[in-house]
């Protein structure tokens, strides 16, 4: 998702340095940061973080960490986190490949990859998020129970996930074909879902666990 | 597919038995029943018998075999084998539950599955084609780089099929979550397709190995 640049969003950020890290100072101490020792949850491209900030406002018992690489986009997660005034999430300000410089080993329970950028030309595989040099960072992250969740409109995306994920290896638990029409009632919307969602798109869904 | 008795059905496949199979007579010696020695490809619960027939007029270089429990139903899959004067296609009549009878280990290079009965109650799973007890059948009598290739118009059966198959370790080559909107060229139709196509019906095909 990209919005118009704002010259203000890196100092807002940089003000919030309690809530968002926006250099590395965090990395290999995720854990620490936070004030409870529980689960760790991440989502991988946030965007306007809708779905992110409701999931930790309804499960304190876990922590939470959206990354997101455009400071123009995390100012409105911020402004989430701020508003709900949530004590269980933190922000990180940087690309999907720098993921094992924040992680240790093992650390993180589950990953949520929401709408993401399908990069529907062949030649621009490799920078999906279910690509396999991703699924290695997120392997080597998560706990060997832990689960990818996977949610899409895109249904050249959703193929192409269900493909490299059970080459690499991974099996799923659950898949929904048509999400909003199979009532699940767990299902939390993202701002990108509910504006599709009106105009009868088909919403894909999927978790997966390593073998 | 059900379709009414026929009560000479029995006679007409028996004076045929150069091509069907009644008795299991050909049991652990399907390769030898051929004239030519070639890859096998199997479809399980061939129900009319469109798609087999027409993709065996496509390929001499194959041998094809047509497993269809209800003899009502092979009768007419018997009716085109010699319209078309097929000589690379024999026809089965018993049980999937029963297909490590007829075929050695690895005997076999590709099943196919089209339109099979999707037993939507949870209770009836263990019915289901691409349940784990037949996943093992296939695994058996497949070559090592053997294929699946899924077809199916049922949203339900085609998300349980990915959940059973990615778990008892398979994975996926290939993936249509709407195939006539994909233009595969090479796609041969199925009567049951050709019917509920024409009604706007999604069709989903895969294609599958075993890790």
């Amino acid at each position: 998702m990209r919005l118009r640049n704002k010259p203000w969003a890196e100092d807002y950020l940089r003000k919030h340095n309690t809530v968002v890290d926006l250099d590395g100072t965090h990395a290999g101490k995720m854990s620490e940061w936070f004030e409870k020792d529980q689960p760790i949850y991440i989502e991988v491209g946030s965007g306007m973080g809708q779905f992110i900030t409701e999931l930790a406002a309804q499960h304190p018992e876990v922590n939470f960490v959206s990354l997101e690489r455009d400071k123009n986009v995390m100012i409105r997660v911020l402004d989430k986190v701020l508003e709900k005034d949530l004590q269980n999430i933190k922000l990180i300000c940087n690309d999907a490949m720098e993921l094992t410089d924040y992680f240790k080993d093992g650390e993180v329970d589950r990953v949520y990859l929401n709408f993401s950028d399908p990069w529907p030309k062949k030649r621009h595989a490799k920078r999906r998020l279910t690509y396999h040099s991703f699924l290695a960072l997120y392997k080597a992250i998560l706990k060997d129970e832990g689960e990818i969740h996977f949610k899409t409109d895109n249904r050249g995306l959703f193929a192409y996930s269900l493909e490299s994920m059970s080459q690499f290896g991974m099996y799923f638990t659950k898949i929904n074909l048509n999400l909003h029409d199979e009532d699940d009632e767990d299902n939390i919307e993202t701002e990108y879902e509910l504006k599709f969602a009106d105009k009868g798109s088909r919403i894909y869904r999927m978790e997966a666990k390593f073998h």
